[in-house]
């Protein structure tokens, strides 16, 4: 992929934008390799992902940003550019289960995924071998009932001090205080083992298996306040019978779990996903 | 196809069932074309369809259930026979959405289902011409906040004269009364436009758009007194995307909902579903 | 959904083509609802399709091609533009099968296919009299071994006279002549039973059990004059076992042909197909 | 997973197959956790598979053999018999490509997958930490177009050397010669990167992207000594769009490849594939 720069835009919907934007870049000769567009005709806004060419324009990242200001000040735009080629650092939280985390390491080792993984925390120590195998530095921080607030401290601390852009809960199975969920919003991105809104919670597995459903499913999406209810990434199901033991659910899930987490990420890290209220635009 | 003998068992799980049953049937020639068992580990409960070649026993149905009386009373069983050649009684109940009657009628007159359709009961009578030209009576019984109680007497007494053994509400839109669920228990299929547990109730599009999901499904169940509460047949999903609106998730929901719901009547029909508690095991 | 206009546009790929049709547009207000771009890094091709609220504009169809003439002839555009209130005319060509047909019917009647079917065509008569109860005329136009010509030439006259802009083979079974898919094409959609390029020609499910596939799938694609394997517009699978005979393939594949069908018919008519060599955007 | 036998049989259908066996297992006092039937009505034959508690049985295997072998000879039966706890020595084969060999790997260390692994061979060095970091001997044994015969004779003695019950060509990128497929005939497991019989042979993902489809697969399957043309296990399939280069390709299918090769070994591990002819009865 040749480097690029992301132009990631969001305003309210009115005439001339795409011809704006799209006047301004080529006039400096930007050639524009990926372009996506979407109006959303409830709320009357508009979402805009424009990749060029690094190559094709006269100038950095910087001065794009001071020629852009005009436009993006009449157009009362929330917007960002960035550069394909700059990695997001991204802080994995794990507990014990491996399958979301050895998936998501094993597509950044291989260069699916284009990231730094500057570290791992855990809550458990089994997952440190795998981890410093990937020569990514691993932090065991122990939780019990009695030092939640100690372990979200240091968790909070370390993520800090390796100044992280993506936070991904990798089945981490603790909730993030209040406070984190705000400092980092739109930046921490979870996956639950159900197809939400069904079976909120704790041990989704066990509801399907009571309400005798036919599908299972998981779903990616931000953290927010609100327990398993931040705008949704992606969801994907797999198809049960009666003959699936909630133990044969759990494992056909961790299938559905991994793919959904990491397609999601992989959005993530590219500047496909802006969110809007509860919800996402997917470019 | 040829005609069969259909052998349907639930009973507590011990050794011998499936010796004894299929000593009993091979004792008379009976030549088994389709089996299937299974044992809910969960409950401790056995389940079994056999399949037997009409005319490699030397009886008739009424035979058989004397003759298998004792061995039925042995194991505890509760257990059924059914001739793969008689059809069952199926009545319909829609209002004005088309798409699922269309695809039950059609596949009820292309001779993919297996089934006697004695009559269509609707609240509007949109659909009147439709039914009609399939060679199916017609029944408009309208409905609104003041008749209710007639409108479901009448729908009561058009099923019972109809003598139906399986209702089907083909998107009919009106909450069943609790005596009619419970004589029909079983019997009465219902597809709901959302993925159960998810968006029980009115407008489960709507509900499904303000959540901001990235799957819609729909769910064929056996109707209960607890609303889109009952033993779930069969569901399925669709991926959408932020660009659909509802208006959109309707359109895609109605393919989904019309396979399901002609699924589920077909496994039924086909005596392959048996309900245990709130579940199903489908065979 | 409000009138729109349609510019759908393919040329060599080079910078500033969004921004000189952005700025087209926005200088006469006019308002794009629904924006789609891309670049084929492979053939170095550009593919755009706008739709632009009608009543933003100041003009009609007529001015606006002359007015945007300029512009395609600097960029070598290959380019169309149409309202979306204006309905395609499609005749339809069956046989005798008609689960295609009825899907297709039954979307228009209920208003989900945006076209005009002025006629359907076939070579038995049995589907005379669903196809009439649409209140659509029907045209038998037998054909045997010895009157192929006679036939085609027959059935090219009816598509003539009513002026088809799509001719949807819905399981039509005939093979078309070469002269027929010359004039018509990218006008003539086919479906086929199978997943192309697997199985290509007669009986696929017949060739797929023999192969012991364990998915079956149906391709919608355009007509050439190499049999099945013009440009494919869409395909889908569905899942079989050991336990699926070639009858109940038969019966499960209808359900994927008839959706993909619809499908690709949907997405032709709202010109959301651009064919490129063998290939297609779909936007 | 309570200890259990697994009995295998395949023989001509005729009456009475169900009831002997059964008869036989429950005579002992045998408990049928599991059981599976299939009768072929075109070939005639007859499938089964049956999980015995091995707790519930007065004796082992050794005795079972023998107090069995009488009913196998009366019907002509193929068939065994093997203790679930039991594992399978597996042998893999890589090349380069690390997704499919992270995923059994995985599968095996977290306690999915019941084997042993005695040895990972390829012919290239690259994954040898990989492979060691589990524990797993690692063979490197290059190849190169005048050592093939050296190549293959040093793998067969690898894998006999290793008593291997199945040998798995994780993306291993080399044709075994006839003599090796046809030793062990059943027991070498492939992915082929493609949904076959589509795009047999090399560059699969080059081939769809020519062609222009809109879905890409995986074939799980025997090797036999007909390249890509044995016995498939499992398939499945992707959404690709025009947008998806070649490189998406090969990307997306490596997902598809993964889990259709992981549920094809672990079908196979637990003895629930049978073979007859050309194709798989999957239990």
């Amino acid at each position: 992929m040749e480097p690029s720069y992301r132009l990631i835009i969001s305003c309210p919907d009115r005439v001339g934008i795409v011809a704006k934007v799209g006047q301004f870049v080529s006039s400096y000769g930007g050639w524009i390799v990926e372009a996506n567009h979407y109006a959303d005709p409830t709320s009357g806004w508009f979402f805009m992902r424009h990749c060029i060419k690094a190559e094709s324009l006269p100038f950095g990242l910087d001065e794009f940003r001071e020629k852009f200001a005009p436009i993006a000040e009449e157009f009362e735009m929330d917007w960002a550019i960035a550069a394909s080629e700059a990695p997001k650092k991204m802080v994995l939280l794990a507990s014990k289960e491996s399958h979301c985390l050895v998936d998501v390491l094993h597509r950044w080792h291989s260069g699916e995924l284009h990231c730094d993984i500057p570290c791992v925390i855990s809550n458990h120590d089994d997952l440190r071998s795998l981890v410093e195998w990937h020569g990514i530095p691993f932090f065991h921080v122990p939780v019990d009932k009695e030092n939640k607030q100690e372990h979200f401290d240091r968790v909070s601390a370390i993520i800090e001090e390796h100044q992280a852009d993506v936070i991904v809960l990798a089945r981490y199975m603790q909730i993030l205080p209040a406070d984190v969920c705000a400092k980092y919003e739109g930046q921490i991105i979870n996956i639950h083992h159900s197809f939400l809104p069904s079976f909120v919670g704790a041990k989704p597995y066990h509801q399907a298996a009571e309400r005798g459903v036919k599908l299972i499913g998981a779903t990616c999406h931000y953290v927010t306040q609100d327990l398993d209810a931040g705008p949704i990434i992606d969801q994907d199901v797999v198809r049960i019978s009666h003959k699936d033991t909630v133990e044969d659910m759990v494992r056909l899930g961790k299938d559905v779990e991994k793919m959904v987490l990491s397609r999601g990420v992989r959005l993530h890290l590219e500047d496909r996903v802006l969110r809007h209220g509860n919800k996402t635009i997917v470019f």
